[in-house]
């Protein structure tokens, strides 16, 4: 038997309609790639995004064909996440940080028809063109005046075509299993592979940032956006904000320390998301200017960040400067992303600051939507008790179940759940820690030891500037760690000497069999630890301890 | 083209899951009947709802089948909320304050198959079932040594039934759109009408309930749970608990004024939910032992209040009192219930006190999820600025799109709007305030009066103790309003005088034609005024402007 409640879907252009009917004068605030700023609110971006969603069914833009974005933080961009997938269209953002030839690759496993870039990226689409046959189009996000000057047939400028369409559109209803946006994974192994979100699977993400135990985003926050809308989309933010009427802060191309701290400042900022990068360079610009600066000015109250994790310096010092409490979030492109949120507990009301950041450091807990679970190599659940790790996987209708086109096959296993390709720890109150990621976890002897707790250990050692622990064969134990080591200009030791130092300060069998020490370890280009490289530099090392 | 994410369905099982595996030594205090104190947790809770699941279908309870309940708030009601809806059968949530022949027609015309009740009310389950033959067991919702000496066949126990089922369940996975939960409206006119609520519903109703902008409910709230369990889901907070971990403290049958302050100190309530009335009987409590209570030791944040207005004396008495912030909450059953909450804006930040409060006065504001809409007689929106009035109808997934077994057809409307049958405002912010009931808005010449406009407005007359507006028919206007008033004992005053205290206050052409004197107005037995009897009894009154 059925309950009689309405059978409304869950659309994003139910987000907008909201926002713009109850929340129609909050601000939009953008930083334009010109350097200009620009004031919108929210009955505007519905109204362009109307004359949007009229301009791309004059450019014959199907239901479920992508349309894709080269872009930074601005209304533009904004008015197509609700003009593409409010009508029925397929958002494909993607990062133009990315080599142009995985974009070409991506833009074209899309298959997506039009691209609308930010000027600043002309030359790079210029590139990119000529091979990707299957563009139709590509729109200039600018005025007519600021059309870019590259030779590109068929160029369009959004000012004109929204100018041109009428602001009159009822957003069609269908099916909330329906597309809305894509993004691709910048997968270190392989092609990107692209998640394809759905309207419910979208606005179910959007309803938990606006928890209290989410995000908490509500109608009084004034929001800078510094995640970019190219990466996953934007955490969800844009949407969410609408759900509940926000004011979104874009800072378009420059997030440089002087201008994110000038937008929090004239914006009355008290909310803030961003990678840890971005907030070091705001701290390393406050630190520069200390006389000339007045932070009381600054209202900020939540700082989320996720990516990777923040260093407890940066806690401290949101919290010492600014008042400000840092929420670390984690997960990936596959959990849209929300996964864990950092935020405390009744419990930890009265906890001592210096605990309290303890806390903080982890990666957050557990949300309702989002079933967590580690395992054992042998796929066995483990205890919840902050200490044994295991293989992270997730489950949840946020959570993704195939990629596009179905590269890679299945990603669940025969329960219906995802591998992360993290390994974590979970605590009785849900809060997470990774603890080491699933290829670089060492298996010695069916036990798993963590690379990056040894790795940790090693570099309390006054002699080291760098380490990596890395799994290497072993006749016996399968595999066992090699420590590899960067020595500090001018300091000295030897393998013995970080060995006794490291004793005591984990389990016995953890010890690493070995230690080598290089000039250098491989980074990639967003300065993540190369492990793949140093596995196959130490592919066949002979460890002193398997010389049977 | 479909969006790659995972088909979960939102059950309700997935509420106490989540609860119980993140936040299972979260406790349960419940005030039981016998007046002893009961703790336990979202574990527990869980434990024994798996217990109730077996034991349920021990008994045969099939899916869809409807299980009823009269029952205060304990733990065992809670755990009925989890136990019968989360294996598929639909919990049916029984108003014990209803008279018995309304009990006895609900049970019928619901067909519930069992009925769990508390002891307090095995009188009124003695009485009753003789007339429910299709009722196949009671349930007493104690120990076998606290079973009701009454003469029932087939009496069952409910600790006894508990203790010889297996806690070991797994919960059945199902469409998310299987009917959870049944609560009757208490129709002033006709048959009550049962509201079948879905799983789906529920849970999308419960993101709202935790949302920033709406009940924002976390994992930090120790909530004393007022308002009834039998009253429309008691608010979803129940599932929106489970949701994110809350405290939930249940008061039994106990809403003294002197009970709740109790609570509300030793159990560290900071939020609270219910209807006015209970708040009265706090504040009078607190003024009549003004000397020997100690109120800092309670540390109440939020209040939420619905059902009926708040008058601005308990909001300014909950804020001088605890420094609370009293909540206006406006919804009914058809709306699961939450409709508009009154959370405050960025905006009203510096608002001067007397300012926020008349906000607050409101009935709240517009939350995604529910659209909101006011239409003038024939059918036209009208514009949300705060001062037209029309009739108000609300749609969304947590709306009612029909009652149970097709009374009154179908409900909604050609673009399925509810009509809720109230006469409103919408301001631009999206606060709505009610104005009038649709059956009660007088109808001159094709505009709209309101009568309550005019009761207040004659109420602030000196000599005036109550006040009663309605429409009497008249020949040129169709209806024209009639003031029905009470007097001060000892006061007097005449027609003339108080249609002149009336004139500059409300349009000329809103003024009442006739003043009528009465002794009293008739109530109903929870004290709203009758105007239905008010109605009958001046049928064909002749108005002194209708004498052509």
């Amino acid at each position: 038997m059925n309950g009689l409640m309405q059978q409304r879907q869950l659309l994003l252009s139910s987000l907008i309609e909201h926002a713009a009917t109850h929340h129609g004068d909050r601000e939009i605030v953008s930083h334009l790639v010109d350097g200009s700023m620009h004031r919108s609110n929210w009955r505007q971006v519905r109204e362009r995004a109307k004359r949007l969603a009229n301009a791309l069914g004059a450019l014959g833009v199907g239901a479920g064909e992508r349309v894709a974005t080269l872009a930074w933080n601005t209304h533009r961009h904004l008015e197509l996440y609700f003009g593409v997938s409010g009508r029925g269209a397929v958002l494909h953002t993607v990062n133009p940080r990315l080599f142009p030839e995985q974009i070409v690759y991506i833009v074209n496993h899309a298959e997506s028809g039009f691209v609308f870039f930010d000027t600043s990226f002309a030359e790079l689409v210029a590139t990119i063109a000529p091979q990707c046959p299957q563009v139709k189009g590509f729109v200039a996000m600018c005025r007519r005046d600021q059309l870019p000057a590259i030779d590109l047939p068929g160029l369009l400028c959004y000012e004109d075509l929204l100018a041109e369409a009428s602001p009159d559109y009822a957003w069609p209803t269908f099916d909330e299993n329906r597309a809305s946006s894509l993004c691709y994974t910048s997968g270190t192994t392989g092609h990107p592979k692209g998640v394809l979100y759905s309207h419910r699977s979208t606005v179910l993400h959007s309803f938990t940032a606006c928890a209290s135990d989410g995000l908490a985003l509500s109608a009084r926050d004034s929001v800078l956006l510094v995640v970019p809308l190219f990466h996953v989309n934007a955490w969800g933010v844009p949407y969410a904000a609408a759900m509940c009427g926000a004011k979104l802060v874009l800072p378009g191309a420059s997030l440089s320390g002087e201008n994110i701290y000038r937008l929090l400042k004239e914006e009355g900022c008290n909310f803030s998301l961003g990678v840890p990068t971005v907030w070091l360079g705001l701290f390393d610009y406050i630190e520069r200017h200390e006389h000339s600066l007045d932070l009381s000015q600054i209202r900020l109250e939540r700082v989320v960040v996720g990516g990777s994790a923040a260093p407890r310096a940066i806690i401290e010092k949101f919290e010492q400067r600014f008042g400000a409490f840092l929420i670390h979030a984690w997960g990936m492109s596959e959990t849209s992303p929300l996964g864990t949120i950092g935020t405390l507990l009744d419990k930890h009301r009265e906890l001592p600051v210096a605990q309290r950041i303890d806390l903080q450091l982890k990666q957050g807990r557990a949300i309702y939507g989002v079933e967590l679970e580690i395992f054992d190599a042998d796929g066995r659940p483990l205890p919840h008790d902050g200490k044994a790790f295991g293989e992270l996987k997730v489950r949840g209708p946020w959570v993704a179940a195939a990629y596009f086109r179905g590269e890679d096959g299945s990603p669940l296993d025969a329960d219906g759940w995802f591998a992360t390709g993290d390994v974590a720890t979970i605590d009785g109150d849900g809060y997470m820690q990774i603890t080491d990621r699933s290829k670089d976890v060492i298996k010695s002897g069916g036990e798993w030891i963590s690379s990056i707790d040894l790795e940790n250990v090693a570099l309390g050692h006054p002699a080291l500037k760098e380490t990596a622990v890395i799994g290497v064969a072993h006749s016996r134990w399968q595999e066992r760690p090699l420590l590899i080591a960067v020595r500090k200009p001018g300091a000295n030791t030897s393998t013995a000497e970080v060995l006794a130092f490291m004793e005591g300060k984990v389990a016995k069998w953890w010890l690493p069999d070995d230690v080598v020490f290089v000039d250098a370890l491989p980074h990639t280009a967003t300065g993540k630890l190369q492990k793949l490289a140093l596995r196959e530099q130490f592919k066949g090392y002979q460890l002193p301890t398997d010389r049977t």
